[in-house]
């Protein structure tokens, strides 16, 4: 184990995060909430603090494993969320710290499930560090630090990108891997832009207009409104409806458009896939209210199901009182998730992919055992490495997906309010059904459940291994 | 295609379930049930007329594939459940001919789902011929074709075996197949007759004994009183659990300890883990119940265990009450279900070892990625081949698990029931929770759900494949 640059890389991850919360400490000022500013500032300034020797650490990055970067990565976004909840629990606008650390993992790992019983409360401080968590969080805060920090083996910065990233592979964008993380987030930065100019076009306030744009682009869902996104006009909330879609769309598509490849773009597979499903389901949930219920519109149906399958958790009407059907769709699309390298959650578009040509090929096979067959996408070979590592990741996800709801059934709850409580956070989502239902809460779990569903949380960001690789003795050796 | 041997196997299977019928007849004559017997007695002369000009084809097995093994074994299983519902049909007892159709596919496939809204309302003949089709499917129909039918290519014998056998590898208990055959049939027999006279020593009548033994060896689970197992005695219903244990353990360690092998039978990994579960799925619920509400006894907790994780589904208390941590230990425990090598359904502990070592080996080589390693199973290698198709399978029900559910939440019940459902006949255990709970039926659903279920149960016996591979286009050129 490379110890010194592990220090090096947390010691980094510690400034960074103090950095960010200078942000909110200007939010704080600008309102005139004095308090909630001076705590942020002391909780930047100590992180600030406890990084910086560590970052002047002479850490040398040669022959850092991947097993290196899974660690790095895990050890990093613990430590994240250790230090981003400290302001919230120090300014006691959320008394319990472990509430607060639900509450701040929620915003990195872009999950947006809430333990608050009214939003509303909370400063505007706070407000805006919650939100901006989904923002730093979304597009990785590893991959942030690869845009700035000198690194000098290439190999190191990319097992610390594939351990953040979403996603089977990671696609190196240009063949420099720090240009590949600036570009990456020069886009982030464009969309976010973007979406903020459409939104206070439409009127939006502009503190709400931030808010809702890391919430959007970061595919987080934490409101600063108690009903979430109901209160906004129809236009913002199509707006807000094409900017999830395109945070959920995979990234690599806009570079590909940025340097007019349009017929590789036009091969993208997954995100074919991706809107094909957005428009069936939302295809078959209209039909499914329009002859069970009342039917609003398709603008309600299609902000609901871009919010479940980007794993964002907006809502705009309260879909727990949907019938069975539409319900079963939005749990469907929270395991589907949104596409690679995209800043959305679940299992992924493209793993699904590599599964349904995967069993296709072996069933084939079955029936003809001498025949040798690879699965192509998006026109290419699919590299046999990567299949194993997406079987790797189903079996996990099943392990972790049940070892959780057997924890979070120890409370007496009902059978869907634990299965959707798993997971509306292991996919990043935010609000499931039943008692955990987009007009409810967290905050009435036992503090067991709270820590296994930050568990959760953070294996569903990091997609299960680096959290995994913790646990594994052999690790510590 | 080798529709010559297919339409063989199909003739055998046709004269066999005729003959099959003519022992209910026997039943419904002595309880003087003539009606029900004559029918019954028609549908088997029929079957057997209609099997025996197929059985006269020059059929040669030579170059026969798996794929031909995995499309007779399908079909034969379809064959034998069109004619197998009849009787129940013809005779008004069961008057839907859909509803008798899912009765006796729920009893072939050993599910024990039903339909009857008062079971106790059928005749004895009809009873006992539901009751017989467990039996009959537990061990499977074609393993019994191959112990008394001669043919001339091993080959062909060994895909039809592995087509039908539950389990990701078929262990040929001794080097010829139609020997292994007979020796399973034998220790079938053997547990069956043990338990049938366990149960005549306690006082249970003959009548209730053979079907009670039928839905035990077979994993099945129809009950031939309204509820269930509860009537019986304490003693009656130890002997129940017992044999309900046997039957789902792999029949692998029997032919080991009739032969004197002990070293070999104490390495069967698969049957500790079986038994561990066991005992701490009992354990758990246990506590669960002691702290939440009113404890009977070890006794029902043991038996509800053994009853779910061998997917036979005989039930003793309405276990839909349980407080929420024991109901999901059981719906794990569906999904687990039995021993490779047995009578029970479920995945199987055998294939989630497999997942579970694959998972643990892929791991450590993310961490290392020079490691080579194999899974060692029982102490031997584990071919790479069982694991992929293992990890074939896992995606495959993962799809036509969600497939299901899906169709079947077009029936706007509630999420714990549509899950539920799908996961009780899929897994061939037979009551779920909620609204298709121990104490409540299958009737209300609609044709199409009931379809879908009928074909959740066939995939399930057969372990997907089979049934999978009929809705390849590419098998029908």
């Amino acid at each position: 184990m490379h110890y010194k640059s592990i220090a090096y890389v947390l010691g980094s991850v510690s400034t960074l995060t103090g950095l960010f919360m200078l942000l909110p400490v200007l939010v704080g000022l600008l309102y005139g909430e004095t308090f909630p500013a001076l705590v942020l500032l002391g909780c930047g300034v100590g992180c600030i603090l406890i990084g910086l020797p560590l970052v002047r650490l002479k850490a040398h990055f040669y022959n850092f494993s991947v097993k290196d970067g899974y660690v790095s990565v895990a050890l990093a976004w613990i430590v994240m969320s250790l230090l981003g909840a400290l302001p919230l629990a120090l300014s006691r606008e959320i008394p319990s710290y472990l509430d607060a650390l639900f509450e701040i993992v929620s915003g990195f790992t872009t999950t947006g499930a809430s333990i608050l019983p009214d939003v509303e409360a909370l400063s505007h401080a706070m407000l805006f560090w919650r939100s901006f968590s989904h923002w730093i969080g979304g597009m990785g805060v590893l991959v942030f630090i690869l845009t700035i920090l000198p690194m000098a083996d290439s190999g190191a910065s990319f097992s610390l990108m594939q351990a953040e990233s979403p996603g089977p592979v990671v696609s190196k964008l240009v063949p420099r891997l720090k240009a590949s993380a600036r570009l990456l987030y020069g886009i982030y930065l464009g969309l976010s832009v973007l979406q903020l100019a459409l939104l206070l076009i439409g009127r939006m306030p502009l503190f709400d207009a931030l808010c809702t744009t890391f919430g959007t682009m970061g595919t987080g869902g934490f409101g600063i409104l108690r009903d979430s996104i109901a209160p906004y006009s129809p236009y913002l909330q199509w707006v807000i409806t094409i900017f999830m879609l395109l945070a959920g769309t995979n990234f690599g598509i806009y570079f590909l458009l940025l340097y007019r490849q349009w017929r590789a773009a036009l091969r993208m597979e997954e995100v074919w896939w991706f809107y094909i499903i957005v428009a069936l389901s939302t295809l078959f949930i209209s039909l499914n209210l329009l002859a069970t219920q009342e039917f609003h519109s398709v603008r309600e149906v299609l902000f609901q199901v871009a919010s479940i399958i980007t794993t964002t958790g907006f809502s705009t009407v309260d879909f727990d009182g949907w019938p069975l059907f539409s319900r079963f769709i939005l749990v469907l699309l929270m395991f589907v998730g949104a596409c690679a390298g995209s800043t959305g959650g679940g299992i992924k578009i493209s793993r699904l992919l590599i599964y349904w040509k995967k069993a296709g090929r072996e069933l084939r096979r079955l029936a003809k055992p001498n025949l040798v067959q690879t699965s192509r996408m998006d026109g290419k070979r699919l590299d046999e490495s990567v299949e194993q590592g997406a079987l790797l990741f189903l079996v996990c996800y099943v392990l972790v997906f049940f070892a959780s709801t057997f924890l979070v059934a120890l409370e007496n709850t009902d059978f869907t309010t634990a299965f959707t409580a798993v997971a509306a956070t292991l996919n990043n989502i935010g609000p499931g059904l039943s008692q955990v239902g987009p007009a409810c809460n967290f905050a009435f779990f036992s503090p067991l459940t709270k820590l296994v569903l930050i568990f959760d949380m953070l294996a569903g960001r990091l997609e299960l291994f680096p959290l995994l690789i913790l646990f594994a003795p052999r690790t510590w050796k």
